[in-house]
């Protein structure tokens, strides 16, 4: 006679263990690494919640602080390796194994570590990937999360900071795992219900508010006078032609350039309306001077930003807000809104190899992938046309002998310049991606997107349709022809890029009629921080590093 | 001075039109379709809740008989156009536009109602792609939904068939959207919260359960030995190298087939624990056998599916069950896992071309997609290894010359017989798709499949594998290959399939060493419906329509 019931007793010797450091559901925070102890087992799947924004610090800290004769080798499955503490549980041993996406701040101490043998790696994700797999075959035992406040039975607000805790509490909760919450305060009432109590085993009452990074920020006063080029670049060149209405930006001052430019040269020329009307994103302060002049109808977001509460609040025509008035985020919906509902993704990277394979590996860094592998993919389950979509299906294959059964293309753009930061070339022969590969003798190389997937390059050079190349070269020689004075570009067929020129497979700005003179940072509907804030009516509270007022 | 508040006050005046109808969130039965008359407004974006599950019928119903001088030109996004209602509306002009994804038992109706004019398609979607597109540029101004029952604060308790719910409330509730929700019935404590109250604007009290179709049902009794030869060629020509432990199976005899063969063709070929143990899959009854003999880890499902509510609540550490003991189904989840987190999908279709291409789609009918085109695409934002994976993309590119660039590919199996139900061929020079495309004007044909997603095709004659064929030309021989007796398998250029076989191309029964005379029913690990009962030990319960005991 088989058990049926393993997981379900399993939890229940948790929940009872977990109960002798609680009151009902509240956990005596005196007690909290105490409890973990009761709580855990060596080789748990533990999904300790964290992503590119909120993270689930009290927690962390704690987890970091178990015995580790009593709790190892556990399996991390979670969004983001961010905090200290996400590592130091992997240098002692109470973690072993690691399945995640994003590593941003940490990514040289992932790497080294990684190197060191000290974390042995699953497989880097994007969001949604891992996420997918929370229902399949990598569903937590544990989740540790994080929300705003809690009410005595559990229910859970988590404010505008929804992102990763709906998705990882109802795989772990009806997985049969344990769920426990730090909260900011206990509350009588919670403003609204984003995770029933039911769905909650443990709340613990961190007294004050969870760590939140505002990575979505972009100071306009360093956005520099090439990125403003780009930024014409990609609107003349493909925001116009393509009309695209329903899109994803980035992080990054190319994509906050844009963001900048749509109510100045974008309602120059008679944009407004016609493009970048709908959403997936996350709310940039820099999109506030575009919301404010009426270009915006709607955004879902993937998280929210530190500073932009109040001004959300104020605009619910614009941003899915919840009955206490705040945002609803929801990382898992607006990964899905990205792959399925987007015409483009365009973004930023590191590298960029001859075929178009991007990559933010570099030598001693490691930092994940986020959302871009899947905004950055073409989603090949798509059935519905746009005007966009279908104009991308048709560049790339002009002569199809059944025009209806060619599909369209989601349009994913790599903007940068041609050297980075550092004078760093974006171009490379070779991308590092494959040494870490090799070191780490992974299978796949850790690419963010590929080459196949990439319809744009845009760098101040000009913009490389690859949608246009007919075969290997031609894709070659249109990237080594936007790479600039890089290594890449020095090493171009001059004649072959002069050819793909003429066939409008490389645009520079003055064949887009764009005198790069014009690209002057008076153009930016906003020149600073404090701008983006006397733009938002006060509302946008930008975080004191970003304030020099 | 913009308005940024528009959406909200409409939505507190329809609320507050509402209330004259309703005592709190409590409408008079009594009085619905004056209710209705009274929220909606002509050309409102609406979901009203059906997929190839669940209904909410009573609303359907209610809204069918709604004045139409007063309310018209509905756009209705949903994922089902099931009931007759749901046509109905069109018939009468209270609905104009439509984006939708499945219309199974209406796909007759829905084809000549297209063809009339009486229906002006947006788009035929794969699920999570029409879910997608709430959050960007089709949220829902209503929902009308379904669940099991509600309290007095409108707290919801979908059950097992938990399905769209989620998706559609969260997209339409924080998007300033009215959700109305039809309930079995009023309760003083929900026994589980699927949907929080202040999500939930009004409720109205059926009396009787909301109608759900038993679609995953497949009585054993009704597959042929032409249906078990073809299920034996995929375990052991597909499931048995490539390993394929996560996947996805479609509806059809076919891989219900496959199921039932498990514990028994599959118990002898030694592949129990080393396939098909993690699942995302409805609660096929065909799966029971094979779960009871222990093949099983875990499943995520889209829906439920009828009769099966107690098996599953007995067998909680295979499904994902509430603290409540039932199902919690959710069809974005799933669909998403389907796509990200499975390395096969294996399912049916009505016509295949010869490059690949299969639709459901028939001269005079409509069926829509449901989840197909989802699940059966290669996810290309995948970034995590598999060894199915791996050896996918091996044998798509076998010569790379940096494979650690060299992406994996999804396994997307078409199976079935060469000639289908009425002796209809599957395979065809032309889908009727594209006189479909011709006639409405459509930029798309509805093709379900592309062949540039589709790796393998099963039928009895044999295996052909895509993946290992290296032009046009070869491919279409593939598929002739094993298109049997129908035109385009007579067709065949016989030198070159016999070439395409000694490459394994194709592979015959006997390539594999299986004697079609082996393909017996004795093979199935039940015969009926009522053996999957006595395997269940009586806890699957089978609709009265299944049952002839």
């Amino acid at each position: 006679m088989l058990d049926w019931n393993t997981k379900g007793r399993d939890r229940l010797a948790r929940l009872e263990a977990g109960q002798r450091f609680s009151a009902g559901k509240l956990v005596d925070p005196q007690q909290l690494v105490a409890f973990l102890e009761a709580i855990l087992k060596p080789g748990d799947r533990v999904c300790l919640e964290g992503d590119n924004q909120k993270q689930a610090d009290l927690l962390a800290k704690a987890l970091s602080k178990v015995d580790v004769t009593r709790i190892h080798d556990l399996h991390m499955v979670q969004s983001g390796v961010v905090l200290p503490e996400h590592l130091d549980i992997f240098e002692s041993g109470v973690a072993r194994r690691l399945d995640f996406s994003y590593s941003g701040p940490q990514s040289a101490r992932i790497a080294r570590m990684m190197f060191g043998g000290q974390i042995e790696l699953g497989a880097v994700h994007t969001y949604l990937e891992l996420f997918a797999r929370y229902f399949i075959d990598l569903t937590p035992q544990v989740a540790l999360i994080a929300a705003v406040s809690a009410d005595k039975a559990g229910n859970l607000y988590t404010g505008p900071n929804t992102e990763d805790t709906p998705t990882v509490v109802e795989a772990t909760s009806f997985g049969k795992g344990l769920v426990v919450a730090q909260v900011g305060e206990i509350v009588d009432r919670v403003p609204r219900v984003d995770i029933p109590a039911d769905q909650v085993h443990f709340v613990v009452d961190a007294k004050r508010p969870f760590y939140v990074e505002p990575l979505f920020t972009r100071d306009p006063a360093a956005i520099t006078e090439t990125q403003i080029l780009t930024a014409m670049l990609a609107i003349k060149g493909l925001y116009v032609p393509y009309g695209v209405r329903r899109l994803n930006h980035g992080i990054g001052f190319n994509t906050a350039a844009i963001e900048l430019l749509l109510p100045t040269y974008g309602e120059r020329l008679g944009l407004k309306g016609k493009v970048c009307t709908h959403w997936a994103l996350n709310p940039h302060p820099t999109l506030i001077p575009a919301i404010e002049a009426g270009w915006v109808e709607q955004i879902h977001c993937f998280g929210s930003e530190v500073g932009m509460e109040d001004y959300m609040r104020a605009r619910p025509d614009i941003f899915f807000t919840g009955p206490d008035g705040s945002l609803r985020s929801n990382r898992a919906f607006c990964q899905t809104a990205g792959l399925y509902a987007c015409d483009m993704f365009i973004g930023s990277t590191l590298q960029i190899d001859l075929a178009g394979n991007s990559s933010t590996v570099t030598g001693s860094r490691v930092a994940g992938f986020g959302g871009a592998p899947n905004m950055g993919s073409d989603a090949r389950g798509r059935r519905h046309p746009s005007e966009a979509w279908l104009r991308a299906g048709r560049e790339a294959d002009p002569t199809a002998a059944t025009p209806a059964l060619r599909r369209g293309r989601k349009l994913v753009v790599q903007i940068g310049e041609t050297f980075g930061d550092g004078m760093v070339p974006m171009f490379v022969e070779r991308l590092a991606a494959l040494d870490l590969a090799d070191r780490l003798q992974l299978d796949l190389a850790p690419v963010m997107v590929y080459g196949d997937d990439v319809t744009h390059i845009v760098t101040e050079e000009g913009i490389a349709n690859l949608l246009l190349c007919r075969d290997r070269d031609e894709r070659e020689q249109a990237i080594r022809g936007v790479a600039g004075y890089t290594e890449v570009g020095r090493a171009r067929d001059r004649k072959m890029v002069e050819h793909l020129r003429e066939r409008k497979v490389i645009q520079r700005p003055e064949d887009l009629g764009i005198d790069p003179l014009d690209a002057d940072r008076s153009l930016l509907a906003a020149h600073s921080i404090k701008d983006l804030m006397l733009a938002s009516g006060g509302l946008y509270r930008p975080p004191s590093r970003f304030r020099n007022w």
